[in-house]
């Protein structure tokens, strides 16, 4: 059985790369364990988000519409967003923020699920998933983001099943999402 | 009903930030649509991987126990590789190198189960999943990559959820394997 140190990569140089609105970049020069010599490592440095699984009380998804530039494509998502520097200390409360602003629901019941990393080979980005079900619409919703354009659908599992086979749902949050919800159905927690 | 047109982002001009040996940095000024101005997109490219879920004859799953620089920690994954540049006509086939590679086990039946974007906000890493089954250990398996250094481990579902609970699982690829195989069991199909 190996050790810590038999697989830990210590830096001995850091190039910073870009400093940006969401992301940072660098890229180390590790020592490799085991006298084995050195290595470069490409890393992204992410603030982390949140995410919700909102299902109404006709148990349908909500999901948004919107334009995802890296994949020049309009996908179907559940609702998710970046922390903000003053969100670290009460994420849930980020997460209903997102749900309002980007749907317009508030949820009674709202239980956090789960904490992923999203891709571990280059970036440090941490998704925290929340499950929000006995939603009802606010009156006056807090306003999204200037730059965001979304359109708001509800489906129901078949639906969304369906949307998945044609490529709308491809994301790896979602696709989690629908996991879950496929595994509520089957232990007989949802319909 | 929105078109397209009320999404589309189009770059009016790319910043190149970076390009390394995994990924590409970029800086996109777009135009949004609908005359809202113009925003910043900052853009990771990816080659996009290959991951498996290996379940043995005995119904455990293998899992790797490897550093990720990006955590700075050690973590027990599914194997998984970026795709190399003559290998995207034959995905299947640089699914089956990195199981053997990071295994040494092949498998008689390898099937593909679906394929997701693992971070749409910034990044267009594609990372395509295989369930690999009756597994025998190779011979002389090919070697893994000089600057990989692995572990090997073979656990029940019971013994998997618990190294998930404890946080040594805890990439999303690895928790979506185990959705899969809670799926599966549920379902009836695998034990």
């Amino acid at each position: 059985m190996k050790e810590l140190k038999d697989f830990e990569e210590k830096t001995i140089e850091r190039e910073e790369i870009f400093d940006g609105f969401v992301i940072k970049v660098a890229r180390d020069t590790v020592e490799l364990p085991n006298n084995l010599g050195t290595a470069k490592r490409e890393l992204v440095f992410h603030p982390g988000g949140v995410t919700v699984i909102p299902i109404t009380p006709e148990g349908k998804i909500v999901l948004v519409k919107q334009f995802r530039k890296p994949l020049e494509k309009v996908i179907l998502e559940i609702p998710a967003g970046k922390i903000e520097p003053d969100e670290y200390d009460d994420l849930e409360n980020a997460a209903k923020r997102e749900l309002e602003e980007e749907t317009g629901y508030k949820a009674n019941t709202f239980e956090k699920l789960t904490e992923v990393y999203l891709s571990v080979g280059f970036c440090d980005e941490l998704l925290r998933f929340y499950v929000a079900t006995d939603l009802e619409k606010v009156e006056n919703p807090r306003p999204k983001d200037e730059d965001e354009i979304l359109e708001l659908y509800e489906l129901t599992y078949e639906e969304a099943k369906q949307a998945e086979r044609e490529g709308l749902i491809c994301d790896s949050k979602t696709v989690m999402a629908l996991m879950y919800w496929e595994i509520w159905r089957l232990q007989g927690k949802m319909s």
